[in-house]
């Protein structure tokens, strides 16, 4: 193998230092998947865990092939405010990476702060648009065809993402109204939320969810060791997500961000099982790494801007609040089996509020707009809600139409037939635990409740 | 998102790459947080898995936040030799890290020789603290109450480990003395192990677990699956936990710790699985595993002190040591659901003694007194073992008291009934696998034999 | 603990740099284990999974041990063409690491172009020949003994990985050839599967796989919750496995090689998936999985000489043929429970071949000659071929040797009686599930049909 390169030893040892950073923690954020996966099918039913696990393998794989074919080109791409028109295919524009500044000659100048070769930033976008989609893998559990769900997370990654992606990162017009979104509260978690929002909606709920009398069935997950495996990957990995949006190995930064990412959650880990406690009579361990979940998303968008007793405010709200919007999308009948809605599009909302509030320049040696808490007034306040709303709209209507295209042509649900029995069976001819023997499950006395208008959306 | 801070540039690239390692070593062992939960619930019952994954999970939140409210200020701060009087409270005294030496000007001088910026240092020695406390838990698993167990966590991370941190890493008087504990095996696994030691005394065993005819009852694990994954994720974060205890990127200490962290583990897996072999019969996977994580408590305090062929010694004893000690432990009637005491209390003693034998300078790079076998004389086995003592005393002081003080305010032990239904159902309203059916479990018999003053502790 | 040592501070940045890469990257490879030990275990039957994980866990422990007795210096150690001759035992030869180049002084010559600490190099080439030790143990899962599984993987790991190391990165004949292997298609994957290939032989297939009449029975695996962790996991692991075998923190190099790594392993998911669909009629997750590993096998040797565009070319094959080897494997009555052979083996092979027809000088800033395909003719395909050939015949015939000794001594295959009860009751004494109840297996029929003569090989 491998003869050490001469012209390494003469280069510069920053951009080595900001690559190792950016690959490591891309590839933290790259393990996320795992904790997607797992988290979504432990809180699913084992009749359709093949079916949540393999949607879980594959978005990744589909993510990478839409964002290098385009997505990456409209995102990054020289362009417009509105999206990258230079560059835009299988990202081979002209690059000179690592160079940074007046030395970058190339197509994607918005990423060219960043002094890291072509591939390192990259992959690192690339996983964070593959976080995107997984989210909304949860949302639309255990009633979505596999194959539309494919069909859905290429559009999402070869357009939507990037697109949106564009307006706050790649040199749009939300970047350059001065809206915040350091590590992605806004483009990552709400565009997942949206587009699962709106998937959601069109698919209608799981059979026997919701029944005619108005009744709510709760319906456990499975496997509480598999979401639990996930929820400390997820954790893991949102120490690359949030420090390594430095996109450089700043000592100072990465030291910060990592405290306020861990600080949050681990506030919202405690007010969200204290708040189960009170509302449910139990500290229910789903609502725990939900409540954790939430304080990450949380603080995703403002980590390098807040203080450290702001982290713990806001993680100690997310814990809150999370348990409470899980209440909410099930009074408004949307059925999101994992929460994912309560807590990636809530709280990646809240979030990019939050920045508007507690915005702080220098917290983390990155100077910034303040915010209304630190004498900046409601001017950042305003941008980042005019950011999350614009964002909000456009994710709703190209989501819908995307997901409409799918249902008119090849449809979304699986038949009523395979959602009782199982998608697993029916999408994928295997069973996850075929040696197990199933309980008697509560959920067989709820489908005689069945409102058959239901299944056939 | 992230502008390239300009000033980073000119930062030194030595505190640049101090950061990334200690950084990057403190995710890992964060990490373990799920290598213990796995293992714990692996090891344990099936209807206590939720109980315990919840226990696990929230250890690290509860840890947290009593090491940021006053541990590490305790631990660090500047005050006398038992323990830190400046910079209490939030972590927030003058610190003007990442300066070192001299340039140092803040209230926490003890840690002041590691030169990366504040957080980072927080953030590596909480990832420690929490290990203490969830070492904890398996202990006292299957039988204390959900509550309680927050509470007894919240004070040891609050009180109890920084004073003995003091005492160790905060400029206390065992550091004075010269007694050396490289990465925590007094300082985090013994005390882990004594608090888990007074906890299982003063709840007492299990139900079933000891017959009043003196018989002794295995309970098995109900997953083995999951105890093996958290083998190979501690395995990952002791690779964290070890080398980056040198709290820099120094290329030959990382390297050597690295290779002696590694052996001790893999000969204590081989010696420990032999023993099995000849002592029980057959190759028990539990004390594979076992033997693994003694082999990595044992090298633990010593790792930067000793040979490779040390390391394959102190491993290879290990192993045998710990299939020896869960069957004393079993005799002594002290009840240990996953062997942790056997594996954490019994080897963090003995790699602290083994210091005293096998310490060599220079081995990695740094300077030390030499221990008995390398000419030193008895006076470093004599400080380390005056050290393990102290901590051992203080330890089991300190823990009796607030176990006692949790057992007459709020309790400490689930009820009679709900012991035997599980603590999923009792503490958490939910099982971990709703949908699974149960085979006649073995232990439904034993409880014929209820001695009923076991359950009323 | 841990006095910062000064004389790091003028150290020479590059080598920490490189150190912290190999390290981090080794770690993450040694976490391929939990990979191997998840998707194995999850692709076999519940009564061999505590063997499996058995198996899995301590043969890193075995290779360790052996790598470290001998292996490493009959691999590196200066020699001839075919073998280390110095510095065997304990790799304790002469040796000044991290000197490079003139300035290096001892006796393992062929790897000191890495300017790393001793230590770092031997952990990180130790972590490559347990993968290849572990592969075997897909192959011969469920009848092999677990003391014969454990005395081959001495053996591969103490003679056979290291001999043909030496071949292609130890200075022996095949590197003076000009053969090339970037990461180890052929040094671990074909090793790997040469050896599990003649092992699957030697032992013959699990009893009722293949019928008197020809038929052939599909065994589905247990857990594939388990196993798409392990996907997910061997994923993140190969993140290391190539950009580490840099074995230097090259940033170009190591962007490119993560992007080629990531790209191939994506396409294969997406191919392997749509060939399973129009070949079984369903898209079947365990084809999802092995496809992803085939892509990642195939770019293994290739991944630092090939465009971004050739690795997706080369995925798309992989993610197809994997399917069909599967099939031919099956169709041979070659029984290999986890697919490992048309993984490992065929893969390890095909992109040895492919460096010949691929390869394209300085796509990652290394220089190297070019395929056929860029204008080299077969120049380099033909080293490749003999490259290829000459491990195969050596490996098999070593194998060989090594199989039938433990077979005439201790014997390979356990009884017919344990092989129908599990190897977990009969190797072990344990279930890894006590307590959850099993389904009438659909194999139990299988059995009725049973062929005495196979149980008895």
């Amino acid at each position: 193998m491998r003869k050490r390169k001469k012209e390494v030893i003469g280069m510069d040892f920053q951009v080595t230092l900001d690559t190792l950073w950016v690959i490591i923690a891309g590839i933290l954020v790259f393990f996320m998947n795992l904790g997607f996966a797992t988290v979504e099918s432990g809180f699913a039913r084992s009749k359709n865990t093949v079916n949540i696990l393999s949607k879980n393998f594959i978005v990744f794989a589909v993510s990478s092939l839409g964002f290098l074919l385009l997505g990456w080109g409209l995102m990054f791409g020289d362009g417009n405010g509105f999206i990258g028109l230079k560059g835009l295919f299988m990202a081979s524009g002209a690059d000179n990476s690592p160079a940074v500044g007046e030395a970058y000659r190339g197509v994607y100048t918005a990423i060219s702060w960043a002094g890291v070769p072509f591939w390192a930033k990259f992959f690192f976008q690339l996983v964070f648009c593959g976080t995107a989609a997984t989210i909304v893998s949860g949302v639309v559990a255990e009633r979505i065809k596999y194959i539309s769900f494919i069909l859905f997370s290429f559009f999402l990654t070869l357009l939507v993402y990037p697109i949106v992606g564009h307006w706050v990162w790649g040199g749009g017009f939300l970047q350059s109204l001065g809206m915040l979104d350091f590590a992605g509260g806004t483009v990552v978690h709400s565009i997942g939320g949206w587009a699962g929002l709106t998937g959601a909606i069109i698919l209608g709920p799981r059979i026997g969810k919701y029944t005619k009398d108005g009744k709510i069935n709760p319906i456990p997950g499975h496997n509480l060791s598999m979401a639990t495996i996930g929820a400390f990957v997820l954790w893991l990995g949102w120490f690359g997500f949030n420090p390594g949006s430095t996109m450089a190995a700043n000592p100072v930064a990465i030291s910060h961000i990592l405290m306020t990412t861990n600080t949050a959650g681990i506030l919202a880990v405690l007010t969200s099982t204290a708040t189960a406690w009170l509302v449910i009579g139990k500290p229910d361990l789903g609502m725990s790494i939900n409540g954790l979940l939430a304080g990450l998303v949380i603080i995703t968008p403002c980590c390098a801007y807040v203080t450290i007793p702001a982290a713990m405010l806001l993680g100690a709200i997310s814990g809150v609040l999370v348990v409470l919007a899980v209440i909410f999308f099930d009074r408004m009948k949307i059925d999101d089996p994992v929460g994912a809605l309560a807590v990636h599009l809530v709280h990646g909302v809240l979030g990019t509020l939050a920045v508007g509030l507690f915005a702080k320049s220098g917290v983390a040696g990155i100077e910034t707009e303040n915010g209304l808490f630190y004498g900046g007034g409601f001017s950042l306040l305003g941008k980042q809600a005019l950011g999350a709303l614009c964002v909000g709209l456009f994710v709703c209507a190209a989501s819908t139409i995307i997901w409409l295209l799918i249902k008119k042509t090849i449809g979304l649900r699986v038949s009523v037939k395979e959602e009782i029995e199982g998608l697993d069976i029916g999408e994928h001819g295997q069973q996850a635990y075929p040696e197990f023997a199933s309980r008697s499950v509560s959920y067989t006395s709820i489908i005689r409740n069945l409102d058959d208008s239901e299944g056939k959306k």
